[in-house]
């Protein structure tokens, strides 16, 4: 590949591609021109390859893919001054606004005008360059090598789900699913202060990872049909008397859904992040004895990357655990293929050296 | 009648009798014995009367009913220093264990231990005389009347969902279902400062109700069976913008559920109050994408009586706008048939002179 | 004058004029030239020309003055859309840089890079034009005039005064300092729902105009010299029984900031916005045993102007009681020999057809 | 010693004594009466005995000493259901009314009728049995010690501390005074994630210990008899960039409480627990201006307790280290002595076997 900018395209359903586009320029002075080096992939951007859209995104146009990406700035804007050639910086794909209610009410994620990269029409990072401003430049220090900070931002996920949960040093936590966000959720539960860190799957070789990787105990929802009977076996099994205090679901089942209300202590924290069926059977009235709060977590908000890289750095969170596979950027689709096939955690594209 | 402690008692599904109880009797040095005066009919308990049974409370033994009274201080424990004979009071009719970690952490209505009137297997009000904790019994300033007082038992629920939203002034508030719940939840958004709130309901003389008595506009959702439709069509007709900041269900049903969810601006918050259905199918995606906070809101807790009384004693909220029925004690079935067949608002038991 | 943009400079230390500048120019897309049609003067005007700083603000170049302003659109840049030639807003006087944490967190009235009206070095709103961004200019809804305008201003920091204080519905409230921050606190109180608001001066013709405009009580501290003396005094006059809920400081004055500590009760919050010495007696042991809550207010933050103006068109919050005097724009020096002399609560330079 | 219930009495000013008392029955049903078998010295102790008063509190009776105990159950009331005999116990000395609003609104530390030992008139627990109810018992786990038991109160001062201060995961944080609260606090900052736990004072020992124990820097106030040339000292030299998150102050020392201020970001938040002098001079222009929360912290409230032990069973805080002396318990005064003498951190009365 000798071109300018080689670019990871996505041209329409299952037709991914590279493209030879040019080399971004710097328009704004604090735009920042970014050398992406590695890019992770998430299961959002499988769906857009494999369906062409997710929700009311639709990809109408040919776009560039990717959004968990670090690299190393080449060129600054003229007021840029955080940031010089060289650094190595993780890249917070999203950018909003800055004026509307949302954004000046410290809820950026919220905005309606967000650009996001890989969210369609917005171009992703699976490209060779990639401008963004300064402010959503996250320097990583020498400590955190480009690979983690291409994990920044599943973590930034994490992050945002257990500041909705409000999570607190003594809670107790049930987390659903055992995949990339799900397992974040738990380690930075415990980087939270959370006592108990209960892992629920129905997978025994991703229960056995979530045990060795942050979780105090783990649970094969296979146990039982009924979320009542589940729930209650938990409480009895992991002593969690009134109920846990916050349970997060990062699996979109129905049944995980259900489970979450029975465990919950009344007055508990239930926040949802698993993107699954639109529309589930839901135990409305439970919730509403149990005087139960109910939170969506929609990406990331303002310092949630930050802290995401601080986590990291203090060693608080390994992401490095979560890297199964790594492929060349020449072979981008052979990373998303084995994301659609559930071959490992994460698989990173590029390398330092990228 | 004649006897000393005549009570309204539930002895099985469907049959009510009056019984010759014995007065009760001071036992803690706070006790406070009171004459209920006048009691307001709920629908839970006619649920109780045709149905032995809410939810897991069921009915096993007689039980007096009801739990909405206001009344006159009698004779007072030796330490109540708040209270003397005569003295007119509003019943906080559920008394919590004051020692669990949710009655300290000031969450008593979450108390495993409450003991409530008329859920059983405690006693309701429906009787001559009662017997309170000091700190249950509300003195009612005298702009407030024996038939308000007992008024303040539902709109303390309205206080606490309003509580449970956060509502703030300038906030936009939608209450489904115009009976004495949603009524009152709308009147108390009012007092705390919001400046839109919309009454849904499907019967135009509710709804026509609600405009004369707090509503600053009103929706029939009979417009579309679409929860989408009637979102947009009520964004649009009461210039909501990105949407409603609040969303309060007081009617249970699936289509109004629903319609929250999609007339809520991204971050907003949605109280569920209403009983309906235990199971209803929820659009948890979008809950999920527009980062929406649903809480269950139950009973009431600690200041949520002291503010209902308030609230009536400036005039901010008027409950004797919802009086529309008045039967003597000895008739007390009638008042729960008006209720069990929706004939008016609110039917009371007994008067002052009772 | 015939000049094309006539601006009210002050030029050094009590040296003002009117000067002839160039009008300013759209530059960015979503800039909006407003022609300024009223301003009120404000403490810190008068402060500047007098003393030429403000802490460690310092006027060290020829700087427009006032910052209290509203107008009428004349021109919009090309991406503005919520605006269009002869709307009437309120302009907003400070923009914030919108990337810092402080911006991005929904605290900008706490950015360090904000361009604040009539602050060195920055022009304030005392000129035939100015431009804002469109974000920063409130629509005036047609029930308020360019008059009440010019006030959202003050009534802004009211505003923000109030939600720092997070007064709720129930509170009792007392404000010290009759001025207009103080009055205007006090009205902002009662809209928040606040049961009791008193206001406390040593001016007793202050107190009759407070107890008219909003005040639901009102103290002359010359009562006594000793801080404990008037709180306890005022605990028993207005029925406080464990002490206020909220206290405000508007005064800056000593004995104030003392008695507000004094009367709360434990637990309570204490919202100082006045500006007198930097440095004062405080008993901070007290603070601490009663675990009193204390924070600083300045200026506003996201969604107060745009409340304040919802508040004055709900006739919640009268600020046209609060005028007192006009002067035109030529006559702009006159404005401000009366603010300094303590003429009168607000005076406005300029009107409607200014 | 051969008496019954041997305890260690402040008889008047410098005056203790070993009285000869009844052993206490269980009078109410959730009562427990535990043998007290370790107790930790107290610079509130030790002040009753110098002094003979605290603020308001005045010591005009014999009053029984002590009030950091730990103890084994010997007998339990009849509806006492988590205890029974020869459980070790760590005691929560201060029982609140449970039934004034505070107590009800989750704030019980704030109650006026808290029976607080070893707080005029209330004994302490300096003796060998103590009768509180049920729910101020908290078990200790296996892993948790009679000698960390005792500990557990101090710990709960530092844990509602760290909890007023609402130190989350990334703060940073700066602690004024070595002495065993700010230690504490400094760990508990710690296990709450806080990244930067700077600890400041002016003796060089203390500061190695601290730096031992838990601070990530530390910093001797002797740099600079300036708080202002202090905090831009710590702020450059500890790369605070905006200023500190959180600043907490267990010194009670003026210029301590004027470094809070100057180091604090805009918008950062100050907890004071130091009991220092009544009246300092305070920068209040300064907190105005940067919008800094100060809030006091008395004491422990609803789950400070349960949490504290939590962190030391866990492994997250140490008290242990801070264990330097240990007398029996017929040596008492000794303790006292070596605490006035400022020797060691903690010194512990009496011994598991004791």
């Amino acid at each position: 590949m000798s071109s300018k900018n080689p670019s990871f395209v996505l041209r329409s359903i299952k037709d991914v591609t590279f493209e030879d586009r040019p080399v971004p320029k710097i328009q704004n002075p604090t735009d920042v021109l970014i050398r992406v080096n590695v890019t992770g992939i998430c299961g959002s951007d499988v769906h857009y390859w494999q369906h062409g859209h997710i929700g009311d995104f639709i990809v109408e146009a040919p776009m560039v893919l990717g959004h968990e990406s670090a690299g190393t700035v080449v060129e600054t804007g003229p007021k840029v001054t955080s940031l010089k050639p060289n650094d190595r910086v993780a890249l917070e794909p999203g950018v909003p606004c800055r004026s509307c209610p949302f954004c000046k009410a410290g809820k950026y994620n919220l905005c309606k005008d967000m650009k996001f990269a890989a969210t369609p029409p917005y171009d992703g990072t699976l490209a060779k360059y990639y401008i963004l401003p300064e402010d959503f430049c996250v320097k990583l220090p020498e400590c955190v090598s480009l690979d983690e900070g291409a994990l920044v931002e599943p973590l930034a996920v994490g992050v945002h789900v257990v500041r909705q949960a409000d999570i607190r040093p003594g809670n107790s936590v049930i987390v659903f699913g055992a995949g990339p966000v799900g397992l974040l959720c738990c380690s930075v539960a415990k980087a939270f202060g959370a006592t108990k860190v209960i892992v629920v799957d129905i997978v025994d070789s991703r229960l056995e990872f979530a045990e060795r990787y942050a979780a105090t105990g783990t649970f094969n929802a296979m146990h039982s049909e009924d979320p009542n009977v589940n729930a209650a076996e938990m409480i009895k099994r992991f002593d969690l008397v009134f109920g846990a205090d916050v349970a997060i679901d990062a699996s979109g089942a129905t049944p995980s859904i259900n489970t979450c209300v029975h465990i919950l202590r009344t007055g508990g924290t239930f926040v949802q992040v698993g993107m699954g069926a639109a529309e589930i059977a839901f135990p409305i009235l439970k919730l509403c004895a149990k005087e139960i709060t109910l939170k969506g977590s929609f990406r990331y908000g303002p310092g949630d990357y930050r802290l995401a890289v601080e986590l990291i750095a203090s060693g608080k969170v390994s992401v490095k655990d979560l890297i199964t596979g790594r492929v060349k950027f020449e072979d981008a689709e052979r990373a998303f293929e084995q994301v659609r096939n559930g071959q490992g955690i994460k698989t990173l594209i590029g390398g330092p050296l990228d």
